[in-house]
């Protein structure tokens, strides 16, 4: 047994057993490998930013972690702009990068790299591979470390003689997963002691604890005492819809996330962090809770949300609650494209249990609000602010969740990184629409622009405008074998939802806004 | 004035003119700089790695850099493949990069990441600005940094904060840069006594010893000494064609590069290296020159070729001659594409002073031999082995070289790595003609596989060929604007260049292979 078999069989030992990948020379015996131990699914995408990003939504959608397979040091970097979200979304992920072999990285041949340094920057473990004899046992450890709550990525770079290599040992046997992290007692009792005796008390909720159990318990406490609940403004995943808590973000836009948290001068942070802005912005402040606000850790990103707000209800001797209502599903929207309109157009549309990954940017802050009445589904936010996430994420997500429709609501710039992303859709014939806002500019930085305090001149509506020529999305998506239309009302991108919702494979939605 | 005005006076004062952007909001200052202050071209790119690419394929053109402009830690990490190409080829680049404001990153808001970390790898000269008045003095730095021989990546980083504050000092001047540094004599002399008294003699050529005033040099030494000519096997630019030498290089695969280097017992290093594999393979050298060949270094990559083979010429007493006649231009091509035919074809049909942007990976490795023959033209490899050069080099090429017809040889699964820059070739109307080679797989790879030993099955198949489905290029290209064509024979192929060759804006063309 060579070093590429004992990864192989040690990964999916470990239960890892999709690999997202696009290899090069120096992982073809881990190909070899792989295409002689049979369990493994193998998906490619055409460039590493998507097979990264399918990392991301899969982790989300599949609670486990999946293997990427990339080509050294370039191949890594061209997927770390995704492992940033990852990071965000604190997604597990083994990150399995090939490289010279150890005799001939100090030859410095010209796909050499600083791989380890590439790597650190994102990742909560890195290991260089020593021999082939460590493979087996350095794979067990990566898949330990990427299932380490609440997920973490794991980068394990592989010498290409550390693959081709006999790995006398052979495979590693899995190792244990460490359970998440209860709460500190006297954390849920000062939590306690606040709801109990102060008013305007916030309930942030982030992370692990937007699942529908972990919402429910939030409400119930809330109802108990009068706190208002919140989720963080960029969630990895939140469930919601129908049956779970119509739970608002924090917003993103500076001022009206100061004036939505002005009055609270307690919050409780539930695998949150205190509010602070994207960016910064002259004479705007970076926090943005009041500066007098108390801010009193429940839990930390990494500890169990279920155990500590479970112990925070009946601390408080909470009643259980029913959820409030989201009022009745709308009929959808006609006419020209607004951000409501579609949201409530979706809402109307989509089916049960699907899977939306937004990468909706600034056309999309509204979506919210119209969807708590749609089905149950499950949110998927763009978590780092690397652009590029949707698409990949999207693709993952329809992997890991099996069965379930996908609809990737996509701005048309952010859409242009990860493009590549449609071709696996194809391949994989995965159940995913794609609705790509097309307003052909990057309509964010247009804002942005405005709030330096100019009209932009020529320079630059160059680096802000994507018309001259306009994108064709529908022409981009059927070059990667991806069916496409193009509409310019919500009457037609409803009647383009319904139809690709019917079908098994990916869609993509050109809508005019 | 604030600190971005200041670092746009600065660039304008150091030469630097043009700027390759894909800005985002915390750059929003210096895209208001580049709108009040004439006289940056700025040209937009919809994913990073285009930019770099771009800059990169200026800077070997235009011999001097160009600025970037890329947005935080993930934008430039999506840029740092090409930046690793551009690393290997020795581009002189001023690579800015905006960041979270000073008192905004320890907060460790979402896009916030370790952007020192990533530039590092890759550049010769990283800075962060710590205030708006010190923006000119580490602009002027950062361009004295690219411009030193033989051209260096310089990562400024500016903190959206250094660019809205009051930089009072303003703009600084352009700072002189060093000349290269000349032949040390004794190197000089050493190399000729070998010339003079040994046989089996290999001069090898790398980096700016490639211009056409450099080879006729070495040729000149050659013809005096009996010693062989030859260019390293990935170069940035070679001078080529009709007036310049007929120069071969080393060849990619092992088992070819070690026999045509084995009857060299003395190898003269001139602004190259000793050969090594691009890859390492069991039981197959890492360095492909004999073991017991002596390596004498006449010049670093950095040194002043034109100086150094002079007085080794000089000092060998070496008689001008003329260069050897490449032979008559050929025909045009007929029928099924071969390598070969594609050469000769192109050999045909090249204007006088083409860019040849070659990304042809391994169907393109004849291509030398059969173009000689050609007028006089420039020819740009892929030098870093990170996949995804060719589109942008081209484009950048184009910007840096106006005035000439650029030719990009582009392998298909290399080419989808950045599409996204066959856009930018339409918006600037950039006489750039792209043939894709597009034979459906990774075709390396393939090869590669069956040097592993096996045939490969399902699923090293799924991971290595590009159909299911097909891309058409012909529809990718009209997505962005480009107008593209599609044909299987030599003959279509050139009805087809020649058509593009009389246009003004790009063209693609997808051969079938």
């Amino acid at each position: 047994m060579n070093g590429a078999e004992s990864l192989v069989h040690t990964l999916l030992a470990s239960g890892v057993d999709v690999c997202f990948a696009n290899p090069g020379t120096s992982e073809m015996h881990f190909v070899a490998a792989l295409d002689r131990i049979p369990g493994m699914r193998c998906v490619l995408g055409l460039q590493e930013n998507v097979v990264t990003g399918m990392a991301d939504g899969y982790w989300r959608m599949a609670r486990k972690p999946a293997a990427t397979l990339l080509h050294c040091g370039p191949g890594l970097a061209n997927g770390l702009a995704n492992l940033h979200n990852a990071r965000r979304a604190r997604a597990g992920i083994v990150n399995c990068v090939g490289d010279q072999a150890t005799y001939h990285r100090p030859l410095d041949a010209q796909l050499t790299a600083d791989t380890e340094g590439f790597a650190r920057a994102v990742s909560a473990w890195t290991r260089t591979v020593a021999r082939a004899e460590d493979v087996g046992r350095d794979a067990a450890v990566a898949v330990q470390a990427a299932r380490t709550s609440p997920g973490q990525i794991a980068t394990l770079i592989l010498p290409s003689d550390t693959c081709w290599d006999d790995a006398p040992g052979g495979p590693a046997a899995a190792l244990p997963v460490p359970a998440a992290p209860q709460a500190d007692p006297h954390a849920v009792r000062n939590a306690a002691k606040a709801l109990r005796e102060r008013k305007n008390v916030l309930i942030l909720l982030g992370g692990l604890a937007l699942t529908g159990e972990a919402q429910k318990l939030a409400w119930r406490v809330a109802q108990a005492t009068g706190a208002t609940v919140l989720a963080e403004m960029s969630n990895g995943r939140t469930e919601r819809g129908r049956g779970r808590l119509p739970l608002e973000r924090v917003p993103y836009p500076v001022d009206m996330a100061v004036e939505a948290l002005k009055t609270f001068t307690t919050i409780i942070l539930v695998n949150s962090k205190a509010p602070v802005g994207f960016f910064a912005y002259p004479g705007k402040p970076s926090r943005h809770h009041r500066e007098d606000a108390d801010i009193l850790l429940l839990t930390r990103y990494e500890a169990d949300p279920i155990q500590a707000l479970t112990a925070l209800a009946e601390e408080l001797r909470a009643p259980a609650v029913d959820l409030p209502d989201p009022g009745p599903r709308p009929e959808p929207a006609r006419g020209v494209p607004t951000p409501e309109g579609l949201a409530r157009t979706l809402a109307a549309l989509m089916p049960e249990d699907a899977v939306v990954a937004d990468e909706s940017v600034s056309f999309g802050r509204g979506f919210f609000k119209e969807t708590h009445c749609a089905p149950k589904h499950d949110w998927l936010q763009i978590t780092g602010g690397a652009i590029g996430c949707g698409i990949p994420l999207a693709t993952g997500a329809a992997v890991g969740a099996p069965g379930r429709r996908v609809v990737n609501l996509q701005a048309d710039g952010s859409g242009m990184y990860t493009l590549q992303g449609l071709w696996t859709q194809a391949r994989e014939k995965l159940p995913v629409t794609t609705i790509v806002l097309s307003n052909r500019k990057y309509a964010i930085l247009l804002g942005e622009y405005r709030g330096v305090g100019a009209n932009p001149g020529r320079t630059a509506m160059d680096m802000m405008d994507l018309g001259n020529p306009d994108l064709d999305w529908v022409k981009l998506a059927n070059g990667m074998g991806v069916e496409a239309a193009k509409t310019a009302t919500l009457e037609g991108c409803g009647d383009l939802m319904k139809q690709s919702f019917a079908k098994d494979g990916p869609f993509l939605i050109e809508l005019e806004i």
